[in-house]
């Protein structure tokens, strides 16, 4: 059993949802040696998050923006945590709702993704920065 | 340290909740080598997902599909990516919302869940169609 | 690859969000002897989860529990699943918008968490008693 870890940080990207997949694959190109095992993608920030969804069409990935836009509001008045911009606790929430980590099986030496799935880092603040990610794979 | 891995196609069902617990564990009996690990379950899809819950009422079933309904709406004006049907972006939040994989820690030999989970396939399609998921195992 | 597992009891908190990354590291000690790996929280319950977000400034945590109260309406006329006291089918919910289980790389023998990452407990219901988790940390 091996395994192989790399952290890399992303540069600043526009509030939004984003491919990264080849980012991920270029990241760690170890991963060439399993045959079977797990690639595990973990993002070190509390207002961005990682999710895994449609590859192909960008408007899926706008419409995820307008949708957490939409059950996740700025400036309510009902928040207490309110001074770090009126994106940052909504930030916080996308984040937990989304996830700071995806786990993908490898399967015959290949990330076992289906047809239509990417990796997505999801920029919840307006003004996020580089964002750090941990990348690992496992397995023999 | 062993790891068994199996691709698996769960055959078409109908949009909503379903308890898979135990065709995943039929599906890779080889975790039966394992006393201390992991097992894995990740769906090679976008418009389906998975997630751990109540494994007794089927009324916790029929609820999760009534809610998620309710906060992910169809035919939301707002939507871009619309051409493939009502239930199609919707279905695509859902997924990221309940995410593509869960993992259940292997103690003393067995799947540790607590009494009570069990493992949900989430169909957010009308028609989704067969499912497709690699189950992997590993541990000592 | 060495694997340890521990199962402990968190005593009864009250309905809300609350920090456990102290009694997670508590909990296996024997994480020191991984360098480079991972650690896996894992509730056995589906009414409670657990997610990481923001270590520093409990409002955030406050917020979460308005918001997540906001979205997961108590006593919607629409529940069949109703029967367990008004927190109960709310709760069953949010554990799967915020999911059962966290998985934390290490990197350099320590949990590679970001500056202001922390583990929560998130006990959505009124009384919920003692809460089960399982911790297995693996790496070499």
């Amino acid at each position: 059993m091996n395994i192989y870890q790399q952290q890399i940080t992303l540069p600043a990207k526009p509030r939004g949802f984003h491919l990264i997949t080849r980012e991920v694959i270029r990241a760690l190109p170890e991963m060439a040696n399993i045959r079977t095992g797990f690639c595990q993608v973990f993002i070190q920030h509390t207002s961005a998050s990682l999710t895994i969804n449609e590859n192909a069409d960008p408007t899926v990935r706008q419409d995820f923006e307008m949708f957490f836009n939409k059950i996740v509001k700025e400036r309510d008045p009902d928040y207490k945590h309110d001074y770090e911009g009126d994106d940052d606790m909504p930030a916080h929430l996308k984040a937990s709702m989304l996830g700071c980590s995806v786990m993908i099986p490898i399967r015959r030496g290949e990330l076992a993704l289906g047809t239509w799935q990417g990796i997505y880092l999801c920029e919840h603040r307006d003004h996020g920065g580089g964002r750090s990610l941990v990348i690992t794979a496992w397995g023999q």
